[in-house]
């Protein structure tokens, strides 16, 4: 049995609590929050606290709270002796300042609200600098994932900044890709097939290899007819930019 | 009994090919094609013919070869009685030339050798200037997927461009994120659970509302760290503009 309380209101404390909850090797005593209304949602199902200097005893603690406020956070827990870990895709392990005990326990998914994940296949990136903690986190993720990975801070680091590109940036293009359906009284929906089946082919083709359109067969005449059609310019600026770097990668002269 | 004729011999043919043999209402007469080794695909199940000029008569003949060879590949149908279309998102319906009847059966999907799509799911967006053909054409599209849509040949163009964004410049944020990857030792894996949900969210959020990330909350602490990270010119560029682009959509001054 693993005893947490789970610092935080927001969505990812929401996922992990309702994941925890299903499973019977995992107890969580308490989940800790200023805000009321937040932790609303929990306080049927388990004691909730606004008073960060009234912490429960618990064998881990899970700061999941914004960027900013981890380490002011983490000054509350400065005398426990459990593990205490952060849940940021950006944040440096030794931001949790001179703690005992320290970690991180970062699952690797966008979390919506009113959206349940499958958290088995949600990865989860540990990291810790003892070898007990690390044994109890592998632990504790294993409970709710089936993909436990132990990656270093600057890996996690670097993880976050493909994240941005694959999810943050990705998810710009589906608008625009919705603007000009929209622009032209077609509905988005025509297109989520093909981004599915884009998608799809991660599985089993690197996206290196997966790549066509104009810009790969250096088709000038479709490139060209498509930019006179954009009006807008910043949508004009990212054709012309990504239209270079895939025939650069491709090796064609532009 | 709808009978056809098939002229090419590319993915798109394959697939197509593919789908009509399963549907009793439709009859594929002749596959044609060049390429004898293409060709070698089709040749136990269907007649097949290197000769344009030996071209069955049937009810549709669907030309499925690349966009610049359309025109040429018309001519070769002017004294045919059946109704002419191609499958190209991009050219419009009159490169076809001055046949009798002509129309256009554009699927709108990514087709991949050897992968099967379910084919019922993807949109068949049809157009034909005589309202007959373009019954015909309903009922064609309607036999082999769930999703026809009449467009014309200007918005036909627009969601080519649309897919341009969606799909290939996508699928190069996913190289993106690939090689960020690779650099740091890290399996590329870890990051399809993100972009799946990403996608999946398409289906009860539009885009612009499911947009999150750094640039949108005008993190530039976080955006100045990851533009410091990233070692490759034209992955800052692409960093850059994003951030851009993503903070004055939503309303941001950076």
């Amino acid at each position: 049995m693993i005893s947490l309380v789970l610092l935080g209101t927001g969505n990812l404390a929401k996922h992990l609590f309702n994941v925890f909850l299903g499973v019977n090797e995992i107890r969580v005593l308490q989940v800790i929050g200023r805000n009321v209304d937040q932790l609303a949602h929990f306080k049927d199902r388990v004691v909730t606290e606004t008073d960060f200097t009234k912490i429960a005893d618990a064998d881990i603690y899970i700061i999941a709270v914004s960027d900013d406020a981890i380490a002011s956070v983490a000054t509350f827990l400065k005398d426990k002796n459990g593990l205490v870990v952060h849940t940021s895709g950006s944040v440096p392990l030794k931001s949790l300042g001179g703690l005992n005990k320290r970690g991180v326990f970062y699952p690797l998914q966008t979390f919506s609200e009113g959206k349940t994940i499958n958290f088995k296949e949600v990865p989860v990136c540990i990291e810790a600098e003892d070898k007990n903690d690390l044994e109890l986190l592998k632990k504790l993720a294993g409970l709710i994932s089936l993909k436990v990975h132990e990656i270093t801070s600057d890996q996690r680091k670097s993880l976050h900044l493909a994240a941005v590109f694959v999810n943050n940036f990705t998810n710009f293009l589906f608008t625009i890709g919705q603007d000009i359906c929209t622009e032209h009284n077609l509905p988005f929906s025509l297109l989520t097939p093909l981004i599915k089946e884009t998608v799809n082919k991660l599985d089993y083709l690197p996206p290196f290899d997966a790549q066509t359109g104009p810009a790969k067969r250096n088709d000038v005449k479709t490139m060209e007819s498509h930019l006179k059609q954009l009006k807008n310019k910043n949508y004009q600026d990212i054709y012309s930019l990504f239209s270079q770097l895939i025939g650069e990668k491709y090796g064609q002269k532009l």
